[in-house]
């Protein structure tokens, strides 16, 4: 399957930033910044990056797929964990180098690999302390990755 | 002023993902991703960076800093545009490696350089082609950017 998407330094500023080729602008390791936003309440689940492979095959198959930088594999979210993203939209940014996901977080809701809906569950309360917010963790994850 | 933040790599992964230290994960190139977040609608208004910098900037005064990867400086959300972000509250995710920034967005109301709301004004339709979301201009990029 080609990976392959339109090239953005074939475009000029304009067309980059105005016009309607999806040319998506990877970085020096071949990845895009995703940040995965929950239909309907558009809370923000997680940010994770996506390489030509995991974008094109969240694109033509609707389940969202990212590329695991710690692991250096492709990653179907909820291969694992059975936390399925189903794709609602997606979109692109002025410079095109973040792609934005409205997803429906099937499951038990949680897209963070600590249990909880979202990986933001800690207040930034000054520069050296963190708040809990109190977010339920829905599984756990030493039930569910019982393989690490 | 110090700019320094509290070492990620001498936390244990329980205390980096569960505990109340804050401890940024800035990559190699000194900088954290930043998502900024309107308060209210919870539109995602832009993706950018912070260095160590912008970061306790950000925090310490209530207005939101980024680092500009292009121009290689700190940038002051708004110093040129008059579009300043006031910062309501910050989040980290599991491993610190981005803050979520739940922002007012005072001004026109326009994060984007390119005079709109949100940056993400265009919608993925397939591998190749975007569609404009119909998002409105708050102000003219030409007027408000004149000694570019």
């Amino acid at each position: 399957m080609s990976t392959s998407f339109a090239d953005p330094t074939a475009l000029s500023h304009a067309d980059l930033e105005e016009g309607t080729l999806f040319a998506p602008k990877f970085d020096a390791h071949g990845l895009v910044t995703a940040v995965a936003q929950e239909a309907g309440s558009n809370r923000v689940l997680m940010v994770a990056h996506m390489n030509a492979e995991a974008l094109r095959l969240t694109i033509e198959t609707g389940e969202v797929h990212y590329y695991s930088r710690s692991r250096k594999k492709l990653w179907k979210k909820g291969e694992s964990s059975g936390e399925i993203q189903k794709l609602v939209e997606m979109r692109t940014d002025c410079d095109q180098d973040v792609v934005l996901l409205l997803v429906e977080q099937t499951g038990r809701g949680a897209a963070c690999h600590t249990g909880r809906k979202s990986c933001f569950y800690r207040i930034v309360e000054d520069t050296e302390t963190l708040r809990q917010s109190g977010e339920a963790r829905l599984f756990d994850p030493a039930e569910v990755y019982k393989v690490q």
